[in-house]
């Protein structure tokens, strides 16, 4: 089968075997998007070496559980030991021996094949296409914010970073009734956002307020979103951390010291609650895909989602 | 009077007018601390000009609040507005107009006389010596992580850093029913910590754990400190950030997302607490003072402050 690989710092289209499902479940991928965290692997992020790739919608070939067999399917990407605590409590995503779709030691989306356990995969319900239900995993990681801020109609929370981590955490803070303000530098990126009722403020307005919100999500990637979140965040103001990148970050800790901020990482969040958002239409995903590339162009469509001002690019294999 | 003022980048011994009360108390300092802070202002931190000093013991001699009159105290060191609802709610540590005591936009306690608001004031227990009382701030800094993060009986946490931050700090956990791991470089400091109980740990031996600890406390201010804070806590772990220093510090962002840990900043606790566990000598601050000098050695006092290895530096005028 047709794989989209990094290895020895190089990113290559490659012909492998079709993964032996070795006790889990073989989905035949239908779609896959590319993610930032893709780029960054590709960078060095992670060190990770194998097929890329963790948003996906498939179609479950073989399965232990032969109910799954031939259904449409999502699947959770952090595959746990099985037997620690955490596992043991139904939650593998912080398992210390815990493998990652296309992350952390476990081949990836982006290929005709892929490998899962069957707990990981859930079935897409009829009205959710497949366009839309492979949005599912960056979907989830924002409604994950709220598994670690309290959100309620009266907090005031802003979103740092117009691209598509930006665009679906204001979507979605908003569909659970936070008061949402999106900051962003392209007018066209903002306009998804203010189409769905969500405020939304161009960067260099933003950067003339101050101590403004209770919760500033952190979705821009850079050094500057993250010091402007710190100003625009009121004392004992939150700062959700989502995006994932290489290197270091310099910070000014003692604003965080004297204005008392936590700072929240979040990372993955439980696939379930984002299928049903995505059921009931509460998020704009259609206006979030940039283009859509055969997988035999993945190095093409990497180059592409690489450029500014590109979303979410798709792979069809 | 004799004031330790910062002004024009220079720090200079002056003699000044002892300050017009102007409707707050006057306090004659008996002593005084020096901090880290003060150290910092004179690096640039804060941008703050006048007197410096926020730690000191006192006697009242003259105030709006008659009872107070002859008092020895110790003062909380914001003063807020009285106005916003932060203060109205009597808290005034975020009150955006505040001043601050040798800080911020108030002349402080390195000097023969200082001025609070009388609410600011707390009288001091008899069984507490002066030489106790005046790390009554400190301690209150050390005891405020309690206000921002759980910490019971069944909570592992470690303090890096085994300066006079993080003795008080690992003391006044411990005091907190904690179960304490001071992490530092320095033998004989450790030992302070260890006389009293507390578990301890050569930073070269800390390096070589990992997901240890559910809380962590950054006392040392140092990029290795926080980076090491990373590593030994569990996933979705706690570090709070003690240090107020100049300048930036470098972080691993994608470890907090990845780990999702969360991290608080911490600046000032509450008084009275601090004042029960000096009362109750339940914190050893006498092996924390490394020398007293008369406030007319105050520029040999700071300089000797900045040393390696020297802990608390007192000043009596």
């Amino acid at each position: 089968m047709l794989a989209l690989r990094f290895s020895n710092s190089t990113l290559q289209l490659v012909g492998v075997d079709v993964p032996a499902p070795a006790g889990e479940a073989l989905v035949r991928v239908t779609l896959s998007g590319i993610c930032n965290t893709d780029l960054e692997i590709v960078r060095g992020y992670a060190g990770f070496e194998g097929t890329i790739g963790h948003e996906f919608v498939g179609v479950v070939e073989s399965s232990p559980d032969e109910t799954q067999i031939g259904r449409r399917v999502v699947g959770e990407i952090n595959a746990g030991c099985g037997k620690c605590n955490l596992c043991a409590s139904g939650d593998s995503r912080h398992c210390a021996s815990r493998t990652v779709l296309g992350i952390v030691g476990r081949d990836g989306a982006h290929a005709e094949f892929l490998r899962l356990p069957a707990v990981n995969l859930l079935p897409v319900p009829d009205e959710v296409p497949d366009e839309h239900a492979v949005f599912v995993e960056p979907l989830a990681a924002a409604l994950g914010i709220t598994e670690r801020v309290a959100v309620t109609g009266n907090t005031t929370l802003a979103v740092i970073g117009d691209g598509k981590l930006g665009l679906l955490c204001a979507q979605a803070l908003a569909a659970r009734g936070a008061s949402v303000t999106l900051i962003g530098k392209h007018e066209n990126k903002l306009q998804i956002a203010a189409r769905r009722g969500i405020d939304v403020l161009e960067v260099d307005r933003a950067t003339k307020l101050n101590h403004e919100f209770d919760v500033v999500v952190e979705a821009s990637g850079s050094e500057l979103g993250f010091a402007l979140a710190v100003q625009l965040l009121r004392p004992r103001g939150v700062l959700v951390l989502k995006s994932t990148f290489h290197g270091k970050t310099p910070i000014d800790a003692s604003r965080l010291v004297v204005d008392e901020i936590t700072v929240v990482g979040s990372r993955c969040g439980r696939f379930a609650p984002a299928l049903e958002l995505l059921a009931r239409d509460l998020v704009d995903v259609d206006s979030l895909i940039s283009e859509e590339y055969p997988l035999n162009a993945g190095i093409s469509a990497m180059q592409r989602a690489a450029e500014k001002g590109v979303l979410k690019v798709l792979l069809r294999p």
